[in-house]
């Protein structure tokens, strides 16, 4: 089968690897629908994570399930299934406290997990899914109309970790919220915040047509400015103290910091933005205004339950972050597309 | 009058001041019943804070109303009143926020509020108490009995504290819990815990007498051990994997990363500690395991409502943190006694 392999840095090509086949009994074998790109998948391809030797790549994927173990009970051949960005048995104690992206034996896409067996990565045609039990996501109605597809794709990160950012900050109904950062989870958010019942959402965003998506998704406001200009207008639109929730999807310290400071005392940040280079988190301003901070890598399996309803009577359509779609074989332009911004997310299908 | 002043380091004496007098509408002179020394007083005592001229010391009293200003309506002469560790109007935006301590227009005992007017500092027989509609809660049967005036006086700083601390950590009916520090406000937070329905309550303390007073506010188990070993014990107790809240009641970085450590994925840090040196928080322990972090400086004033009646009932009886009680004239005597760890808190009565 085909499957997507990076070499090196701008090193990426779409590759004949053998047919995974079920090592375990809580295995399945899923052909996979579709695929998509992460953000997160550009550190290697940038080469700011240096791969040492080719490997497996992707982490988001929908597709029909071709294979199970004996032990598979929940999950059966012709099933149509979501897949969260790792895996997870959804039975030990951290999986069932709502945090499966701690499950104590469970790993990630395209690398070793706890029990040390290994899982594909997603962009291929089909991937071997450990746990599949627990990882995978059932959709019971069976398979989706087409037109389904990327949004029910979204539940395997994207919508997942903006819900979970807006879920940290504490959205509710009538609360204000101010959403850091553009790129499809900072959309998702915009859109997780809308769902939550938030009274006024600004998405802070310089790009025009990342903008229109953001209104469309229920933002409210837009906020062009960054850094001090940008906290300033934040100020100006909240009674010179700031919004009671604040997401924070980017993960850089310039973004934690607008974060921050774009939160009213008493308020919360709920951040899903991989710290990269690892801003750390100034204590004294946390303190003297009482603003919490809570979020992390997002369990969106855990979230499925709540997402997928939604996604499937057309509540939500959170796969409008998808604005170009490509064959697998074409996985190479596919990141080329979204390292050079010229595309917010690409969808992949095999 | 008599009043504590602070000259310097371990210069601390008792001296005639002038009385207070009204100086705006909304201002309050208080004959204070009881007063107290903080943790935080301790700080320009060892002169960890320098201190350049003397002045007046002492956030936290009890009292009865000897003069209004003309613009005063919730507050009369005769009435008994808790004050919190800072003034308010408990008007403004942020006050209405549940957030006091960020009051537009407060400010701290013992120097200039935000305003430009002039707070007294608390150890001392009279007080000018700005903003009093906001600042004093009134207690409405009248003067309590003398064995309740310790209770009521932890009301101004320490039991406020330490709820803010286990509210902050989202202690509730059945949750786990783990509180840091056995000061008097880390005994509170065990307090506040017990009193909030958590199902167990591990106090982290060397000390024996603490240790008894614990145990009496609610610990179900103690942890002598700090640092690595300490954390080892948690996750003993906790299936492997940290308790559902941690109440930070130190401020230093030791204490902080005790506290992360303890938490289960998924759990939260409440924390009132004063940041000692500023300990930054590490983004990455905290992303990849969805530990959240809130708390900060507690707005006392606001959650004097919610608990006053549990004290006037005897529901609790935070009061018992004082181990130690010394006439006014006696307060440098007070300062030595909780430096050397002889007491826990020292109360004062003029």
């Amino acid at each position: 089968m085909l499957a997507t392999l990076i070499h090196g840095e701008r090193d990426i090509p779409v590759e004949e690897v053998p047919d995974p086949v079920l090592s375990t009994g809580g295995d399945a074998i899923v052909r996979v629908v579709a695929a998509c790109v992460c953000g997160s998948d550009l550190w290697p391809y940038r080469g700011v994570v240096p791969t040492t030797k080719p490997k497996r790549i992707g982490h988001e994927f929908v597709g029909i399930v071709e294979a199970v173990g004996a032990e598979v009970a929940n999950v059966s051949v012709g099933d149509f299934v979501i897949a969260p960005f790792y895996d997870c048995d959804m039975s030990c104690v951290n999986c069932l406290n709502g945090v499966s992206t701690s499950c104590l034996h469970g790993g990630w896409w395209g690398s070793k997990d706890r029990l040390g067996g290994f899982a594909d990565g997603a962009q291929g045609e089909q991937v071997r899914v450990p746990h599949a039990d627990g990882t995978l996501k059932v959709v019971q109605s069976g398979m989706p109309a087409p037109e389904l597809i990327p949004h029910l794709l979204t539940l395997a990160d994207v919508m997942g970790t903006g819900h979970h950012a807006a879920v940290s900050a504490g959205v509710g109904p009538g609360k204000t919220v101010v959403v850091v950062g553009d790129g499809a989870v900072g959309l998702c958010g915009v859109l997780a915040a809308h769902r939550l019942g938030a009274a006024r959402i600004v998405a802070m965003s310089r790009h025009e047509s990342r903008q229109a998506l953001a209104r469309e998704f229920g933002a409210t406001d837009i906020v062009e400015e960054r850094g001090e200009h940008g906290i300033a207008r934040v100020m100006e639109l909240f009674d010179g103290i700031g919004a009671d929730c604040v997401l924070e999807c980017v993960g850089t310290k310039e973004s934690m910091d607008q974060a921050l400071k774009s939160a009213r005392p008493g308020g919360r940040v709920g951040y899903v933005g991989v710290p990269n280079g690892g801003p750390e988190l100034p204590m004294r301003l946390l303190f003297n205004s009482n603003i919490g901070v809570a979020g992390g890598v997002a369990s969106v399996r855990n979230y499925m339950d709540e997402l997928l309803p939604d996604v499937l009577d057309g509540t939500i359509q959170p796969g409008k972050v998808f604005d170009l779609e490509l064959p697998l074989r074409e996985a190479a332009e596919a990141y080329a597309a979204m390292d050079e911004r010229r595309a917010i997310k690409v969808l992949l299908r095999p």
